[in-house]
Protein backbone atom coordinates (compact mmCIF):
# COMPACT_ATOMS: atom_id res chain seq x y z
CA UNK A 1 0.00 0.00 0.00
CA UNK A 2 1.35 3.72 -0.73
CA UNK A 3 -0.35 6.29 0.85
CA UNK A 4 0.12 10.00 0.36
CA UNK A 5 -1.03 13.53 1.73
CA UNK A 6 -1.56 17.01 0.12
CA UNK A 7 -3.75 19.81 1.25
CA UNK A 8 -5.62 22.70 -1.11
CA UNK A 9 -7.91 25.30 0.42
CA UNK A 10 -11.38 25.21 -0.82
CA UNK A 11 -12.63 28.85 -3.57
CA UNK A 12 -15.39 30.76 -3.02
CA UNK A 13 -16.25 29.37 -6.94
CA UNK A 14 -16.46 25.89 -5.71
CA UNK A 15 -18.91 26.77 -3.43
CA UNK A 16 -22.62 26.87 -4.20
CA UNK A 17 -25.99 28.47 -2.71
CA UNK A 18 -26.60 25.83 0.00
CA UNK A 19 -23.14 27.05 1.32
CA UNK A 20 -21.35 24.11 0.61
CA UNK A 21 -18.78 22.56 -1.62
CA UNK A 22 -21.00 21.59 -5.33
CA UNK A 23 -20.50 17.97 -5.19
CA UNK A 24 -19.53 17.56 -8.52
CA UNK A 25 -15.69 19.65 -7.73
CA UNK A 26 -14.77 16.77 -5.29
CA UNK A 27 -13.66 14.87 -8.49
CA UNK A 28 -11.16 18.04 -8.86
CA UNK A 29 -9.92 17.33 -5.03
CA UNK A 30 -9.48 13.78 -5.91
CA UNK A 31 -7.70 14.59 -9.31
CA UNK A 32 -5.20 16.78 -7.12
CA UNK A 33 -4.88 13.96 -4.44
CA UNK A 34 -3.89 11.20 -7.47
CA UNK A 35 -1.81 13.51 -9.09
CA UNK A 36 0.78 14.50 -6.05
CA UNK A 37 0.35 11.37 -4.95
CA UNK A 38 2.03 10.39 -8.20
CA UNK A 39 4.61 13.25 -7.77
CA UNK A 40 5.32 11.74 -4.95
CA UNK A 41 6.74 9.04 -5.94
CA UNK A 42 8.41 10.21 -9.00
CA UNK A 43 6.11 10.40 -11.76
CA UNK A 44 4.75 13.45 -13.33
CA UNK A 45 1.03 12.69 -14.86
CA UNK A 46 2.16 15.40 -17.29
CA UNK A 47 5.41 13.25 -18.22
CA UNK A 48 3.49 10.39 -19.14
CA UNK A 49 1.18 12.16 -21.43
CA UNK A 50 3.93 13.76 -22.93
CA UNK A 51 5.47 9.13 -23.36
CA UNK A 52 2.00 8.96 -25.09
CA UNK A 53 0.10 7.63 -22.05
CA UNK A 54 -3.42 8.78 -21.24
CA UNK A 55 -5.41 8.23 -18.04
CA UNK A 56 -9.02 8.02 -18.38
CA UNK A 57 -11.08 7.83 -15.50
CA UNK A 58 -12.90 4.38 -15.71
CA UNK A 59 -15.39 4.89 -12.56
CA UNK A 60 -15.62 6.99 -9.75
CA UNK A 61 -17.29 6.72 -6.38
CA UNK A 62 -17.67 9.32 -3.66
CA UNK A 63 -19.40 9.61 -0.15
CA UNK A 64 -20.35 12.58 1.26
CA UNK A 65 -20.18 12.07 5.13
CA UNK A 66 -19.96 16.35 5.89
CA UNK A 67 -19.42 19.00 3.76
CA UNK A 68 -16.69 20.92 3.28
CA UNK A 69 -16.53 24.65 3.24
CA UNK A 70 -15.34 28.01 2.13
CA UNK A 71 -11.85 28.18 2.79
CA UNK A 72 -11.45 25.08 4.14
CA UNK A 73 -7.82 24.01 3.87
CA UNK A 74 -8.83 20.42 2.93
CA UNK A 75 -6.58 17.87 3.05
CA UNK A 76 -6.56 14.83 0.50
CA UNK A 77 -5.54 11.69 2.12
CA UNK A 78 -4.68 8.96 -1.42
CA UNK A 79 -4.03 5.54 -1.38
CA UNK A 80 -2.64 2.95 -3.67
CA UNK A 81 -3.46 -0.54 -2.34
CA UNK A 82 -3.14 -2.88 -5.53
CA UNK A 83 -0.01 -3.23 -7.58
CA UNK A 84 -1.29 -1.54 -11.39
CA UNK A 85 -2.33 -3.54 -14.03
CA UNK A 86 -3.91 -2.22 -17.17
CA UNK A 87 -5.59 -0.36 -14.65
CA UNK A 88 -5.25 1.78 -11.49
CA UNK A 89 -7.41 2.33 -8.15
CA UNK A 90 -6.86 5.25 -6.23
CA UNK A 91 -8.71 5.45 -2.81
CA UNK A 92 -9.29 9.03 -1.58
CA UNK A 93 -10.39 10.71 2.07
CA UNK A 94 -10.50 14.05 2.40
CA UNK A 95 -10.34 15.74 6.03
CA UNK A 96 -10.86 19.26 7.19
CA UNK A 97 -8.49 21.23 9.35
CA UNK A 98 -9.78 19.84 12.93
CA UNK A 99 -9.61 16.31 11.09
CA UNK A 100 -12.79 15.88 10.33
CA UNK A 101 -13.75 13.07 7.68
CA UNK A 102 -15.82 14.59 4.99
CA UNK A 103 -15.74 12.35 2.19
CA UNK A 104 -14.62 8.73 1.15
CA UNK A 105 -13.84 7.90 -2.31
CA UNK A 106 -12.44 6.28 -5.26
CA UNK A 107 -11.41 6.26 -8.95
CA UNK A 108 -10.02 3.33 -11.20
CA UNK A 109 -8.27 4.77 -14.44
CA UNK A 110 -6.91 2.97 -17.30
CA UNK A 111 -4.02 3.17 -18.71
CA UNK A 112 -4.43 3.89 -22.78
CA UNK A 113 -2.21 5.05 -25.64
CA UNK A 114 -2.65 8.13 -26.46
CA UNK A 115 -2.21 7.23 -30.09
CA UNK A 116 -4.16 4.78 -30.64
CA UNK A 117 -6.14 4.64 -27.87
CA UNK A 118 -5.95 0.99 -27.12
CA UNK A 119 -5.14 -0.39 -23.38
CA UNK A 120 -1.73 -0.21 -22.14
CA UNK A 121 0.15 -2.13 -19.52
CA UNK A 122 0.80 0.39 -16.29
CA UNK A 123 4.35 2.04 -17.38
CA UNK A 124 7.35 0.56 -16.84
CA UNK A 125 8.55 3.78 -14.25
CA UNK A 126 5.79 3.25 -12.26
CA UNK A 127 5.41 -0.36 -11.94
CA UNK A 128 9.37 0.77 -10.54
CA UNK A 129 8.67 2.61 -7.85
CA UNK A 130 5.10 1.03 -6.86
CA UNK A 131 7.32 -2.17 -6.31
CA UNK A 132 8.32 -1.41 -3.07
CA UNK A 133 5.16 -1.22 -1.47
CA UNK A 134 3.75 -4.87 -2.85
CA UNK A 135 6.29 -7.06 -2.49
CA UNK B 1 -40.65 3.87 -12.03
CA UNK B 2 -40.53 6.95 -13.41
CA UNK B 3 -38.47 7.83 -16.41
CA UNK B 4 -37.28 10.95 -17.98
CA UNK B 5 -35.38 12.41 -20.70
CA UNK B 6 -33.78 15.54 -21.08
CA UNK B 7 -31.01 17.21 -23.22
CA UNK B 8 -27.65 19.93 -22.86
CA UNK B 9 -25.04 20.65 -25.14
CA UNK B 10 -20.99 20.19 -24.48
CA UNK B 11 -19.08 23.56 -23.86
CA UNK B 12 -15.86 23.91 -24.65
CA UNK B 13 -15.12 24.58 -21.08
CA UNK B 14 -16.53 21.49 -20.12
CA UNK B 15 -13.90 19.72 -22.28
CA UNK B 16 -10.03 19.02 -21.35
CA UNK B 17 -7.02 18.77 -22.67
CA UNK B 18 -7.38 14.82 -23.35
CA UNK B 19 -9.94 16.33 -25.77
CA UNK B 20 -13.11 14.41 -24.58
CA UNK B 21 -15.52 16.10 -21.40
CA UNK B 22 -13.70 16.33 -17.91
CA UNK B 23 -14.99 13.56 -15.52
CA UNK B 24 -16.10 15.76 -12.89
CA UNK B 25 -18.42 17.21 -15.21
CA UNK B 26 -20.94 14.54 -15.45
CA UNK B 27 -22.11 15.54 -12.24
CA UNK B 28 -23.37 18.64 -13.48
CA UNK B 29 -25.35 16.35 -16.21
CA UNK B 30 -26.72 14.38 -13.08
CA UNK B 31 -28.07 17.35 -11.86
CA UNK B 32 -29.78 18.52 -14.62
CA UNK B 33 -31.33 15.04 -15.21
CA UNK B 34 -32.69 15.35 -11.50
CA UNK B 35 -33.76 18.78 -11.52
CA UNK B 36 -35.43 18.74 -14.95
CA UNK B 37 -36.89 14.73 -13.92
CA UNK B 38 -38.38 16.74 -10.72
CA UNK B 39 -40.17 19.70 -13.02
CA UNK B 40 -41.44 17.14 -15.42
CA UNK B 41 -43.23 15.83 -12.11
CA UNK B 42 -44.44 19.74 -11.46
CA UNK B 43 -41.83 19.57 -8.93
CA UNK B 44 -39.43 22.77 -9.02
CA UNK B 45 -36.19 21.71 -6.92
CA UNK B 46 -35.97 25.69 -6.44
CA UNK B 47 -39.55 25.62 -5.20
CA UNK B 48 -38.46 22.87 -2.95
CA UNK B 49 -35.47 25.62 -1.51
CA UNK B 50 -37.97 28.19 -0.79
CA UNK B 51 -40.40 25.19 0.89
CA UNK B 52 -36.72 25.45 3.48
CA UNK B 53 -36.30 21.84 2.01
CA UNK B 54 -32.17 21.20 1.01
CA UNK B 55 -31.60 17.90 -0.96
CA UNK B 56 -27.43 17.90 -0.40
CA UNK B 57 -26.09 14.52 -2.28
CA UNK B 58 -25.05 11.50 0.00
CA UNK B 59 -23.53 9.41 -2.62
CA UNK B 60 -22.17 9.77 -6.73
CA UNK B 61 -21.24 6.65 -8.47
CA UNK B 62 -19.97 7.38 -12.12
CA UNK B 63 -18.77 4.72 -14.75
CA UNK B 64 -17.22 5.88 -17.86
CA UNK B 65 -18.05 3.85 -21.02
CA UNK B 66 -17.55 5.92 -23.42
CA UNK B 67 -16.22 9.40 -23.40
CA UNK B 68 -18.52 12.53 -24.59
CA UNK B 69 -17.03 15.39 -26.97
CA UNK B 70 -17.16 18.98 -27.66
CA UNK B 71 -20.52 19.85 -28.78
CA UNK B 72 -22.06 16.53 -28.55
CA UNK B 73 -26.13 17.60 -28.15
CA UNK B 74 -25.92 14.42 -25.02
CA UNK B 75 -29.34 12.78 -23.82
CA UNK B 76 -29.59 12.74 -20.01
CA UNK B 77 -31.88 9.60 -18.87
CA UNK B 78 -33.32 10.29 -15.27
CA UNK B 79 -34.65 7.39 -13.47
CA UNK B 80 -36.59 7.46 -9.47
CA UNK B 81 -36.54 3.27 -8.95
CA UNK B 82 -37.62 3.64 -5.99
CA UNK B 83 -40.37 5.78 -3.92
CA UNK B 84 -38.63 8.02 -1.79
CA UNK B 85 -38.34 8.01 2.31
CA UNK B 86 -35.99 10.80 3.91
CA UNK B 87 -33.84 9.76 0.72
CA UNK B 88 -34.06 9.37 -2.80
CA UNK B 89 -32.44 7.66 -5.04
CA UNK B 90 -31.57 8.78 -8.75
CA UNK B 91 -30.27 6.89 -11.76
CA UNK B 92 -28.39 7.96 -14.98
CA UNK B 93 -27.52 7.01 -18.42
CA UNK B 94 -26.17 9.71 -20.78
CA UNK B 95 -26.30 8.78 -24.58
CA UNK B 96 -25.07 10.70 -27.29
CA UNK B 97 -26.86 11.63 -30.60
CA UNK B 98 -26.24 8.17 -32.02
CA UNK B 99 -27.64 6.81 -29.31
CA UNK B 100 -24.18 5.37 -28.09
CA UNK B 101 -24.30 4.72 -23.98
CA UNK B 102 -21.68 7.26 -22.63
CA UNK B 103 -22.29 7.08 -18.73
CA UNK B 104 -23.98 5.28 -16.15
CA UNK B 105 -24.88 6.97 -12.91
CA UNK B 106 -26.39 6.84 -9.45
CA UNK B 107 -26.82 10.16 -6.56
CA UNK B 108 -28.62 9.29 -3.91
CA UNK B 109 -29.65 12.68 -2.37
CA UNK B 110 -31.31 13.20 1.49
CA UNK B 111 -34.22 15.91 2.23
CA UNK B 112 -32.86 18.21 5.24
CA UNK B 113 -34.60 20.47 6.73
CA UNK B 114 -32.28 24.27 5.88
CA UNK B 115 -33.13 25.61 8.94
CA UNK B 116 -32.18 22.85 11.52
CA UNK B 117 -30.27 20.36 9.57
CA UNK B 118 -31.74 17.34 10.68
CA UNK B 119 -33.16 15.31 8.19
CA UNK B 120 -36.93 15.79 6.81
CA UNK B 121 -39.12 12.71 5.35
CA UNK B 122 -39.86 13.10 1.84
CA UNK B 123 -41.94 16.39 0.75
CA UNK B 124 -45.32 15.57 0.52
CA UNK B 125 -45.75 17.20 -2.33
CA UNK B 126 -43.25 14.88 -3.97
CA UNK B 127 -44.56 11.88 -2.63
CA UNK B 128 -47.75 12.54 -4.47
CA UNK B 129 -46.96 12.39 -7.96
CA UNK B 130 -44.66 10.12 -7.69
CA UNK B 131 -47.19 7.82 -5.80
CA UNK B 132 -49.04 6.96 -8.96
CA UNK B 133 -45.44 5.40 -10.04
CA UNK B 134 -44.94 2.98 -7.15
CA UNK B 135 -48.39 1.36 -6.50
CA UNK C 1 -24.76 44.10 -37.29
CA UNK C 2 -25.48 40.59 -36.17
CA UNK C 3 -27.52 40.03 -33.62
CA UNK C 4 -28.69 36.37 -32.39
CA UNK C 5 -30.35 35.14 -29.01
CA UNK C 6 -30.05 31.92 -27.35
CA UNK C 7 -30.86 30.88 -23.87
CA UNK C 8 -29.93 28.28 -20.91
CA UNK C 9 -30.90 27.43 -17.47
CA UNK C 10 -28.62 28.22 -14.35
CA UNK C 11 -27.57 25.03 -13.20
CA UNK C 12 -27.42 25.07 -9.29
CA UNK C 13 -23.29 24.01 -9.47
CA UNK C 14 -23.00 27.50 -11.47
CA UNK C 15 -24.22 29.29 -7.78
CA UNK C 16 -21.82 30.17 -5.20
CA UNK C 17 -22.75 30.52 -1.76
CA UNK C 18 -23.83 34.56 -2.15
CA UNK C 19 -26.53 33.03 -3.28
CA UNK C 20 -25.86 33.70 -6.95
CA UNK C 21 -24.02 32.89 -9.99
CA UNK C 22 -20.42 32.51 -9.08
CA UNK C 23 -18.33 35.59 -12.24
CA UNK C 24 -16.49 33.43 -13.70
CA UNK C 25 -19.01 31.43 -14.61
CA UNK C 26 -20.28 33.85 -17.26
CA UNK C 27 -17.31 33.13 -19.08
CA UNK C 28 -18.92 29.82 -19.85
CA UNK C 29 -22.58 31.88 -20.97
CA UNK C 30 -20.85 33.97 -23.46
CA UNK C 31 -19.35 30.99 -25.40
CA UNK C 32 -22.43 29.53 -25.54
CA UNK C 33 -23.96 32.48 -27.05
CA UNK C 34 -20.81 33.22 -29.53
CA UNK C 35 -21.30 29.24 -30.37
CA UNK C 36 -24.78 29.68 -31.13
CA UNK C 37 -24.61 32.69 -32.82
CA UNK C 38 -22.01 31.14 -34.96
CA UNK C 39 -24.18 28.23 -35.64
CA UNK C 40 -27.48 30.24 -36.44
CA UNK C 41 -24.88 31.70 -39.50
CA UNK C 42 -24.32 28.02 -40.61
CA UNK C 43 -20.55 27.91 -39.27
CA UNK C 44 -20.05 25.63 -36.76
CA UNK C 45 -16.96 25.99 -34.27
CA UNK C 46 -16.14 22.50 -33.74
CA UNK C 47 -16.04 22.15 -37.75
CA UNK C 48 -13.81 24.63 -38.00
CA UNK C 49 -11.43 23.44 -35.53
CA UNK C 50 -11.83 20.14 -37.27
CA UNK C 51 -10.38 22.56 -40.15
CA UNK C 52 -7.43 23.55 -38.35
CA UNK C 53 -8.58 26.59 -37.10
CA UNK C 54 -8.34 27.58 -33.60
CA UNK C 55 -10.02 30.51 -31.66
CA UNK C 56 -8.37 31.49 -28.62
CA UNK C 57 -9.84 34.48 -26.42
CA UNK C 58 -7.43 37.31 -26.03
CA UNK C 59 -9.78 39.59 -24.17
CA UNK C 60 -12.43 39.18 -21.79
CA UNK C 61 -14.42 42.09 -20.42
CA UNK C 62 -17.61 41.67 -18.00
CA UNK C 63 -19.92 44.22 -16.20
CA UNK C 64 -22.32 42.66 -13.60
CA UNK C 65 -25.32 44.70 -13.20
CA UNK C 66 -27.81 42.36 -11.27
CA UNK C 67 -27.14 38.89 -9.92
CA UNK C 68 -28.26 35.78 -11.97
CA UNK C 69 -29.63 33.24 -9.58
CA UNK C 70 -30.59 29.76 -9.47
CA UNK C 71 -32.55 27.82 -11.98
CA UNK C 72 -33.24 31.62 -13.85
CA UNK C 73 -33.67 31.03 -17.48
CA UNK C 74 -31.29 33.72 -19.15
CA UNK C 75 -31.20 35.17 -22.78
CA UNK C 76 -28.17 35.61 -23.51
CA UNK C 77 -28.29 38.24 -26.23
CA UNK C 78 -25.01 38.22 -28.86
CA UNK C 79 -23.28 41.08 -31.76
CA UNK C 80 -20.92 40.27 -33.80
CA UNK C 81 -20.41 44.61 -34.81
CA UNK C 82 -17.45 44.60 -36.96
CA UNK C 83 -16.14 42.31 -40.37
CA UNK C 84 -13.70 39.90 -38.50
CA UNK C 85 -10.22 40.30 -39.54
CA UNK C 86 -7.65 38.22 -37.99
CA UNK C 87 -9.67 38.78 -34.88
CA UNK C 88 -13.67 38.80 -33.86
CA UNK C 89 -15.31 40.48 -31.23
CA UNK C 90 -18.45 39.76 -29.95
CA UNK C 91 -20.71 41.72 -27.48
CA UNK C 92 -23.28 39.89 -25.28
CA UNK C 93 -25.85 41.19 -22.90
CA UNK C 94 -27.48 38.78 -20.41
CA UNK C 95 -30.76 39.11 -19.22
CA UNK C 96 -33.23 37.17 -17.29
CA UNK C 97 -36.91 36.37 -17.97
CA UNK C 98 -38.37 39.60 -16.88
CA UNK C 99 -35.91 40.95 -18.97
CA UNK C 100 -33.54 42.75 -16.64
CA UNK C 101 -29.88 43.33 -18.07
CA UNK C 102 -28.05 41.31 -15.49
CA UNK C 103 -24.55 41.15 -17.16
CA UNK C 104 -23.01 43.11 -20.04
CA UNK C 105 -19.46 41.86 -21.40
CA UNK C 106 -17.48 41.48 -24.85
CA UNK C 107 -14.65 39.47 -26.17
CA UNK C 108 -12.18 39.22 -28.60
CA UNK C 109 -11.01 36.14 -30.31
CA UNK C 110 -8.23 35.36 -32.48
CA UNK C 111 -7.93 33.17 -35.81
CA UNK C 112 -5.09 30.70 -35.13
CA UNK C 113 -3.58 27.61 -37.17
CA UNK C 114 -4.17 24.58 -34.96
CA UNK C 115 -0.94 23.81 -36.36
CA UNK C 116 1.91 26.17 -36.46
CA UNK C 117 0.28 28.79 -33.74
CA UNK C 118 0.48 31.45 -36.56
CA UNK C 119 -2.45 34.15 -36.88
CA UNK C 120 -4.88 33.58 -39.81
CA UNK C 121 -7.33 35.65 -41.72
CA UNK C 122 -10.89 34.39 -40.49
CA UNK C 123 -12.28 31.58 -42.52
CA UNK C 124 -13.13 32.49 -45.85
CA UNK C 125 -16.52 30.33 -44.75
CA UNK C 126 -17.63 32.62 -41.78
CA UNK C 127 -16.48 36.10 -43.92
CA UNK C 128 -18.92 35.28 -46.61
CA UNK C 129 -21.83 34.10 -44.04
CA UNK C 130 -21.07 37.69 -42.36
CA UNK C 131 -20.55 39.88 -45.73
CA UNK C 132 -24.20 40.74 -45.74
CA UNK C 133 -24.14 42.30 -42.62
CA UNK C 134 -21.39 44.20 -42.78
CA UNK C 135 -22.07 45.93 -46.38
CA UNK D 1 0.02 50.22 -3.34
CA UNK D 2 -0.14 46.79 -1.59
CA UNK D 3 1.25 43.89 -3.83
CA UNK D 4 1.16 40.31 -2.85
CA UNK D 5 2.32 37.24 -4.71
CA UNK D 6 0.58 33.77 -4.15
CA UNK D 7 0.78 30.45 -6.12
CA UNK D 8 -1.08 27.84 -7.60
CA UNK D 9 -0.76 24.65 -9.78
CA UNK D 10 -3.34 24.30 -13.09
CA UNK D 11 -5.57 21.37 -12.48
CA UNK D 12 -5.61 18.88 -15.27
CA UNK D 13 -9.70 20.02 -15.14
CA UNK D 14 -9.19 23.19 -15.75
CA UNK D 15 -7.70 22.67 -19.41
CA UNK D 16 -9.49 22.30 -22.22
CA UNK D 17 -9.24 20.39 -25.51
CA UNK D 18 -7.16 23.58 -27.08
CA UNK D 19 -4.46 21.88 -24.52
CA UNK D 20 -4.70 25.04 -22.56
CA UNK D 21 -6.40 26.58 -19.53
CA UNK D 22 -10.20 27.69 -19.90
CA UNK D 23 -10.14 31.79 -20.13
CA UNK D 24 -12.89 31.76 -17.81
CA UNK D 25 -10.94 29.56 -15.19
CA UNK D 26 -9.01 32.91 -15.06
CA UNK D 27 -11.75 34.46 -12.74
CA UNK D 28 -10.74 31.59 -10.47
CA UNK D 29 -7.42 32.29 -10.15
CA UNK D 30 -7.87 36.11 -9.65
CA UNK D 31 -10.05 34.94 -6.41
CA UNK D 32 -7.31 33.27 -4.92
CA UNK D 33 -5.19 36.16 -5.84
CA UNK D 34 -7.48 38.72 -3.95
CA UNK D 35 -8.12 36.40 -1.06
CA UNK D 36 -4.91 35.63 -0.67
CA UNK D 37 -4.23 38.99 -0.51
CA UNK D 38 -6.23 40.07 1.88
CA UNK D 39 -5.41 37.45 4.05
CA UNK D 40 -1.83 38.79 4.05
CA UNK D 41 -3.05 41.98 5.32
CA UNK D 42 -4.75 40.00 8.36
CA UNK D 43 -8.03 39.91 6.90
CA UNK D 44 -10.12 36.62 5.68
CA UNK D 45 -13.09 36.74 3.42
CA UNK D 46 -14.65 34.64 5.24
CA UNK D 47 -14.67 36.51 8.51
CA UNK D 48 -15.75 39.55 6.59
CA UNK D 49 -18.46 37.38 5.19
CA UNK D 50 -19.55 36.59 8.93
CA UNK D 51 -19.11 40.11 10.05
CA UNK D 52 -22.16 40.87 7.05
CA UNK D 53 -20.19 41.52 4.32
CA UNK D 54 -20.49 40.51 0.94
CA UNK D 55 -18.10 41.76 -1.88
CA UNK D 56 -19.67 40.88 -5.26
CA UNK D 57 -18.12 41.49 -8.19
CA UNK D 58 -18.91 44.16 -10.36
CA UNK D 59 -16.61 44.23 -13.51
CA UNK D 60 -13.78 42.08 -14.31
CA UNK D 61 -11.50 42.93 -17.23
CA UNK D 62 -8.77 40.25 -18.31
CA UNK D 63 -6.24 40.13 -21.22
CA UNK D 64 -4.66 36.66 -22.04
CA UNK D 65 -1.14 36.91 -23.32
CA UNK D 66 -0.01 33.42 -23.39
CA UNK D 67 -1.57 30.49 -21.91
CA UNK D 68 -1.51 28.55 -19.07
CA UNK D 69 -0.61 24.81 -19.48
CA UNK D 70 -1.74 22.14 -17.27
CA UNK D 71 0.62 21.51 -14.34
CA UNK D 72 1.96 24.83 -14.49
CA UNK D 73 2.36 26.30 -11.00
CA UNK D 74 1.26 30.08 -11.67
CA UNK D 75 1.94 33.28 -9.72
CA UNK D 76 -0.45 35.32 -9.31
CA UNK D 77 0.60 38.59 -8.78
CA UNK D 78 -1.97 40.69 -7.25
CA UNK D 79 -2.12 44.89 -6.41
CA UNK D 80 -4.63 47.23 -4.64
CA UNK D 81 -3.65 50.36 -6.18
CA UNK D 82 -6.55 52.78 -4.72
CA UNK D 83 -7.73 53.10 -0.98
CA UNK D 84 -10.75 51.43 -0.76
CA UNK D 85 -14.18 53.75 -1.14
CA UNK D 86 -18.10 51.21 -1.34
CA UNK D 87 -15.71 49.51 -3.64
CA UNK D 88 -12.05 47.88 -4.20
CA UNK D 89 -10.28 47.46 -7.22
CA UNK D 90 -7.65 44.35 -7.51
CA UNK D 91 -4.89 44.19 -10.79
CA UNK D 92 -3.86 41.04 -11.47
CA UNK D 93 -0.68 39.48 -13.50
CA UNK D 94 -0.17 35.90 -13.73
CA UNK D 95 2.82 34.59 -14.66
CA UNK D 96 4.48 30.89 -15.13
CA UNK D 97 7.16 29.31 -13.70
CA UNK D 98 9.58 30.77 -15.98
CA UNK D 99 8.57 34.42 -15.86
CA UNK D 100 6.70 34.70 -18.20
CA UNK D 101 3.29 37.12 -18.48
CA UNK D 102 0.44 34.97 -19.21
CA UNK D 103 -2.17 37.18 -18.42
CA UNK D 104 -3.10 40.40 -17.03
CA UNK D 105 -6.41 41.56 -15.82
CA UNK D 106 -8.47 43.50 -12.99
CA UNK D 107 -11.31 43.46 -10.87
CA UNK D 108 -13.73 45.89 -9.19
CA UNK D 109 -16.00 44.20 -6.23
CA UNK D 110 -18.53 46.20 -3.62
CA UNK D 111 -18.93 46.14 -0.40
CA UNK D 112 -22.58 44.92 0.36
CA UNK D 113 -24.30 44.41 3.19
CA UNK D 114 -25.36 41.10 3.81
CA UNK D 115 -28.76 41.82 5.46
CA UNK D 116 -29.58 44.79 3.11
CA UNK D 117 -27.67 44.13 0.04
CA UNK D 118 -27.39 48.09 0.34
CA UNK D 119 -23.72 49.63 0.00
CA UNK D 120 -21.16 49.82 2.39
CA UNK D 121 -17.96 52.07 3.14
CA UNK D 122 -14.95 49.19 3.04
CA UNK D 123 -14.79 47.58 6.49
CA UNK D 124 -12.36 49.71 9.21
CA UNK D 125 -10.58 46.53 9.30
CA UNK D 126 -9.99 46.70 6.06
CA UNK D 127 -9.28 50.55 5.65
CA UNK D 128 -6.72 50.59 9.11
CA UNK D 129 -4.27 47.84 7.32
CA UNK D 130 -4.49 49.28 4.20
CA UNK D 131 -4.20 52.79 5.52
CA UNK D 132 0.21 52.88 5.83
CA UNK D 133 0.30 51.87 2.42
CA UNK D 134 -1.85 54.74 0.82
CA UNK D 135 -0.37 57.92 3.23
Amino acid sequence: MYRHLTETRIRYGETDQMGYVYYGNYALFFEIGRVECMRSLGISYKWLEQQGVHMPVLELHCKYLHPARYDDLIRIETRITDSPTSRIRFEYRIMNETGTLLTEGATTLAFLSAETGKPLRAPQALRNVLAPFFP
